[in-house]
Parts: C-alpha cells; structure tokens; sequence
C-alpha cells in the first residue's frame, strides 16, 4: 500500500518514529507540506495538531483516509498520540474502515475557497461592524450588524462556531451552522441549515475579509456577496469509536 | 374530495364561514374536538391557533395534508387568517401540494408520546433539580443537572427549544436538538443530532414530568429512562411559499 | 463569647467534632435546626450544605457573624471542611472579622420572603408560560413571556441566576440582577440594577409560585404582584481570603 | 450663560438651526471638531450620532453638562433630535439639571485611555485567538483564549458588550462588566465588578488592540497588561425622565 506521511515542523522526531513504524507495513512517501501529490495516495498520516490537519487537507480535493497523531493542544481530529500510535494505526491501515465528512466551500470574486472547519467572514477593522443579508435558497431569513459571520460545518461545530455560541452539530448530518459573531442586536440565533441549501451572504459598511479554517483569506468590498454550499469533496478519516462522546468530552476540556 | 373541518371552540364563527366556502368545493364533515377518526380523510382544515394544531394532529398517526386557519396568537403552523383564506384554501386543495416534517416519539413506562413540536422532560417541584444522563445511541453525551431537557424537532425549534437558548433548525433537516432547561452549569451547548439516532435520557434525584407538545404528560420516576426517536408518521402540512423566511420573521414578532 | 452550633441532620457526627472543639474556646449551644433564637449570639457556626446556610440565616433577622463548616456539594459559602475547620474557626473568632452581603426581601401578599441568594417566581404548572411585567422604580423595563424571573444577590449570582443565562456579580456591589427563566423571545438580556431600586414584578395568565433561596414559597394568582427590594439585614460571614477567585473556582467545578 | 456647541459635518444644517436658537437664550460658540477647549464652558451641546458624542467627550476631562441633539441611528445619548429640540434644549439650560456618569479609563504603555462606553482588548489578526489573564485587585478571576475582551461602563452596557453576549447595567450603579469576546471555551459568564476594583488584563501569543470607545487605539504586545479602572472624571449629561425605560426601548430597537 502507498502511504503519505505528511508532519508539522516542530513535531519532526515524532514524525520520524511514526515514518520507520510504517514502513515495516507499507511504502511511505514522507511530505514536510501539504501538497496536491497527497491525492495520489492511499492513505495519509498526518502528525501534527488540528492545524496542520486543516492545512493539509485543504489543499487536496479527492482527500485519501486519513490518520492523525497528534501533537497539538485540542486534537479534535485525533486519532492517536506519539505514545500509542502503532497498534491503531496498524489496525487501521490493515482494516481501511473509514468515515466521510462534509466539508464547505464558499465562492468568492471567482475563487473557491474550501473549508474543513468553518468559513468566516469578518471585519477587516477590528471594532468597526459588518452589514450581513443572509439568504438561503433566495429566502432572507437574518439582516444583522455583526463582527462576522461564521458558517460551519458539523465537524467544524466545535470550533469557531463554539466560540460565537453555536450548537455542537452530528457528523451524520449534512448541515451548515450560520452563527454571527458578536452581533449588535439583542436577540438572533444560530441556524442550522440543510447541506443541501446554498447560503448567499452580502456585506455592506466596510471591507471584509473571508478565511476559510483559519488559513487562507480573500478581502471582499461593501455590496459583494459570498456563496457558501457543500463540497463535492469531503474528507474521509479513519473510524473511531464513539465519535460524540469524543467530542463532548473534548469540548469540556477547552480551557 | 373528503374534507375534515376541526376547530376550536373560540373559533367557531370563523369555523363557520370555513365550513360554508368548503361546502362549495367538496365535501366536508365538522369535528369540534381532536378524533383518530380524521386519519380517514383526504384533507384536512383546522381553524385555530398553534395549541389547537398541536391538539389535533397528537391524536392521529397518519395525518392527512392539513391546512391551517389562524385565530391565534403566534400561527407558526399558520397559513391563512380568517380574513384572506378562501382563496388560499381552494389553491391548497386543488393542487394538493403539500410538505412533510418530521415528528418525534417518546417512549415512557411503556407508553408512546408522539409530539410535532417537542417532547420535554421537568422536574415536576418548580426550583428544584433534576440531574440528566444522555445517551445517543450508547454514546454519554451529556451528564448535567437542570430544571428539565427538550428534545425538539426542527419544525419546534422555535417553540420550546427557543426558549431554552436553543438554535433555529431548517425543516429540511432530519434532526433533533437537545436543549436543558436552566442547566446549573457553567458551560453547555445545545447538540442537534441526526434523526436517525436514539436518544436515552436517564433522570435521577426526583420525579419528572413528561410532556409531549404541551398536551399529555407523564410522570416518571428517579433512575427511570426517556428513549426518544424519529416517529414514523411524519405530518403533512400544504405548501407555503418561502418557510424559512416566515419563520424568520414569526420569532422576531415574539414579544 | 457566646457561639451558638447549628448542623445538619446528616453531618451529626461533624458537627460533635466542631462542637468539642468548640468548647475547648468558647461558650457553645447546639441547635439541631433553624431557630429565631440564634440572634442573640455573639457567633455561629453552621455545618452543612450550602441549603443548610440558607435554611438557617432565613429565619434570622440580624444574623451574628457566621462561619460554615461545609459537609456538601459545592459549598459556595464554606469556609472550611471536615478535615481543617479547626485552625481556620479558631481565627475567625479570635479575629471577628466578617463581611457584611446584601439579603433581598420580596413583599407578597403581605407577608415579607427574606433571600440571601434569589427569589424566583415560577410557573406552577410545568410547561406553561406566565407573563412578566417587571417595573423599576416605576420604570417599565420588561414585559416578557417566560417560566419565569429570578431576583438574585450578588452572593446569589451564583446558584439560580447562573442557570438560568445570568452574569455573576461582584459581591462588594449592592445590586439586584433580574433574569428570566426560558423566556419566549428572540432577544432579552438579564439586567443588574442597583440596590436603591425597588422592583415591581406583576404577573398574568396563571398561577405562580414565589420561592425565596429554593425554601419558603407563597402561590400568587393572576394580576398580583411581587415587590422586591434590599432587605435592611444583611448577612454576615468571616472573612474569605480572595472571595472572587474562590467564586470563579467554584462555578468552574459545577458539572 | 456660555454655551458651546459642537456638531458633525454631516449634520451641518441642524447644527445652524440650533445655534440660531442657542443665541437667543446664550451665549454660543461654535466648534466644528472636538476640541479640549471645552472644557471651559458652562454648557455642551452636541448636534450628531452617538459616535459624535464618544468622539466629543473623549478630549475633554472635565465635561460639561451635556445636551445632545441626536442626527444619527441608535442615539443612546439622546435628548432630542432636529424636530423636536427647542422647548427641551431651553428647559435644559435653564434647570441645569444633570446627572453624572461614571467613564473608565486604561493605563496602556504609560498613556491613559478614556472611555465612556468601553475599553476592548482585540485580536489584530482576524480570526487569531489572544489568551488573557484578568485579575481583579490581585485576584485571578479569568483564564480564557477568545478574540478579544470587552470592559464597559454601565452607560456602554448597551453598547459592545451588549454584542458579546454582556447584560444591562443600571447607569445608577459605579461597576465594569467584562465580557469576552468570542471566547473558545464552553462555559464563561460576564462578570459585574465594582467601580472601586483595579482590574488587570494580561495578555499572550499574539499582538493586541486596545480601543477606547471605538475610536483612540494603541498595540500591545504578547505579556503585556491594560489596567482598567474608574476614570475621576464622569460625563454629566441634562436629565431625561425614565433613562432605564429609555434604555430598554433603545436596545429593543436594535436590528
């Protein structure tokens, strides 16, 4: 099997040790950055923390299964640590069980923008608000003066979307979560929207800059819109057991 | 055509004049309280509000396409007012175009609680705590003390769920939110799951009362359990025009 | 020094501990329950459960500088435990220091509900709304459907308020917060009002019951009123060491 | 009587129209900026928005009753507006009753930052989390990564803190509120402290904003502090009748 072992700089000796486990049991191909070749794989090894997951994957559309060691602070997407990775990741190579997940991608001045996590949507002057006119399949459900607006994936419910006082979403549905960040009204709420809708958001005020996980960004004009659907491509991980009572228990340990 | 008139009884007057236009496009029989004898007709015409539309349709399994004269005061399920709905109502029955959304069913001491809204589980002492273990499918969630938990369908999220700090979920969506009541806690979120999933909800400390929309309840007792599920009769409402943006601006008008 | 001991049924043995220790320093009366007589003491000594505390300071008009043996769950208001009380109630009496926290009383019906964390007015039918008219020194602040409003202290901003969405109140402040229990409405924000304010809470539609610290409670019909205000008899308790810190460690332990 | 008068281009022609009314009652002078030349005055009056007003009092220390004729959308400060000012500007200079305000000001890099509404603590990087330490006369009340943390006045309650999630303060109390901003955590609640507290805000991993008011900014870097604490100079504004009830309707108003 054709393996690609793609690692964080700073996690560099774990990488090693993950690199000579694997090629007991499989040809490995060892990456120091994302790339697009990944799609050629497999499967993928990533070491590193949620970030370097969401960077990697977002370059590549066709994404293979996926096995994360960890070794970052939160480990949403984590499979195993450096400490007891190879029984798992044995198990899992030799077994190829493996779970899709949605993601988002969000058009924006003729780009596409792909997002594991959440696509955000925020002010470019800290302070200074945001107009949103949210609308969904045409229909205009908020018009709201915000800092941003986060729209989100299940898997990525627990990440920005938490911090804006969105709902903790089942990777089994295909949905989007629309969460505004601090909006200048006394009451709104989160929606959740099927994945099958397209969500149209057009600012106005001020300039806004779209980022996608956190990690590349597009700054938009006053009058123009972002289109955000579901993406043809998900992302596959290797199975866990117990996936929600994973994340509940992930959540709590936020601090 | 096989027409069901139900109305409340404060409503009679305009459950007259409903009566009087629907006697010249088809055939109509009156029922002035909620019957399992509706499952048998074509269609089906409440005149009322939300509460009666909630009453109505408890008592039926296989609910048949059902418009909604409004007389009350929010008419989420609305689809006319006693003013404008003869037109509306002759469209709805020539066309028979109608949507269907999601119930829910609640398992209790043998019992089945169906509810269109939400079936919510409370102390039955006003001030005084439950304590709450969720499971979905097998999976611990959720270990929380609370005045009570709300299990709501996507068409209730604005009902209950609402009040409790719950998000908006698009009718489109198989789903259920699961929203505590006054959790003594400083963190939480409300969890949307897949309509798929079963839901187990063990409450311990005293007596909890269960309700089903409102309408029927059941008392439990400590270390008795909630199994919450998808029902398999969905209810069937005519189409409206744009729902997600009269649901938006039904919650606004809340005061 | 006259110190009066008042305990918990469950804490028997505790409290014979506290009490020979007790009397090795001081002059020592045991009540095995609440009593109006615990005002002519120059100190009091309470083990139990912070129920306990609110138990006992209710019956008390001018309560003697307090110091709480805790023998429960989260012991907001402890001061020692099992295990340490005897070098920290040793000081406490040798210095007499205290601190002096705001107590709120509630006029119904015209009997006075005295409350050292809240009083809550509920709806006493679970699942039914009750409307809330809520005035300030006249002023009308907010006309809410909801299951009902709590009035809390300071040192109360912890316990029911907490639950129900509150912010927590520094309680070198003389001021009441008012937070409605799931209430039915997009938008609505708990207000924090001074302690010079008098507060007026009319209520409609049904029934509800008025609970002073989860204790004593008065049912009041439809149209009647609660009048909330600063009580003139505060509590006292021995000086804490960094009270604020302690109160932010103790509400991150609620689970 | 000498009176300044001081209006926002924008609002040019409203502004003439008062100052021809102002001459006939006082003496006027007129500025066309903020200038800390107003000081010296008996009487303020302001023609613009609510920003205007920030922007005005922001320069001045010693702030003279203040009267605004609000040209712009929310108007918290209000006390009339372009129709309606005569009677009530005129009644204002002749009772010369006003009320005081407490404002907030922020030592950062040795300058000192005045606030009416609030000071916020704010990511540069958009999207990029800073991780904070707030203590309140030494003690640690608050640990949490977020976007950024709001300390607002009781008068700004309505303002940037209403937005993250903050309640509303009695403008007749002297407290902060701090409220976070995005946190990333689960559970977090504003805190209400007293106006006397000294409150110190640390904070890590990246570059900060420090604004006052939305206007005045300085960076501060990872491991540096704000400290936050009651200004010795308040604003006076001309009394209006019902401030709260005003508040309330101000907030409702929002969309």
């Amino acid at each position: 099997m054709r393996v690609a072992l793609v690692y964080k700089k700073e996690s560099e000796s774990v990488a090693e040790r993950v690199r000579r486990f694997l090629e007991r049991i499989s040809d490995v191909t060892v990456f120091s950055s994302p790339s697009t070749e990944l799609e050629e794989f497999e499967a993928l090894v990533i070491v590193g923390g949620d970030g370097t997951v969401l960077r990697t994957v977002q370059e590549i559309k066709n994404v293979p299964p996926t096995f994360v060691v960890n070794t970052g602070r939160v480990g949403i997407f984590s499979h195993a640590n450096a400490e007891d990775f190879e029984d798992k990741l044995e198990k899992a190579l030799e077994s190829m069980e493996y779970e899709s997940f949605m993601r988002i991608e969000a058009k924006v001045k003729g780009s596409i923008l792909r997002a594991l996590n959440e696509v955000s949507v925020l002010t470019h002057t800290p302070s200074r608000l945001l107009k949103f006119e949210i609308c969904v399949d045409g229909e205009l459900i908020e018009e709201i003066r915000s800092d941003g607006m986060i729209f989100s994936t299940p898997l990525g419910s627990t990440a920005y979307n938490l911090s804006s006082g969105g709902p903790i979403i089942d990777p089994k549905l295909e949905a989007v979560v629309i969460t505004p960040v601090s909006p200048f009204r006394l009451g709104w709420r989160p929606w959740v929207v099927s994945g099958e809708r397209t969500i149209l958001a057009k600012i106005e005020l001020r300039e806004a800059v779209v980022v996608a996980d956190g990690q590349k960004s597009i700054v938009i004009e006053p009058g123009e819109s972002v289109e955000v659907k579901k993406s043809k491509y998900p992302v596959k991980f290797f199975k866990v057991e117990k996936r929600l009572e994973r994340m509940s228990k992930k959540v709590r340990e936020l601090t």
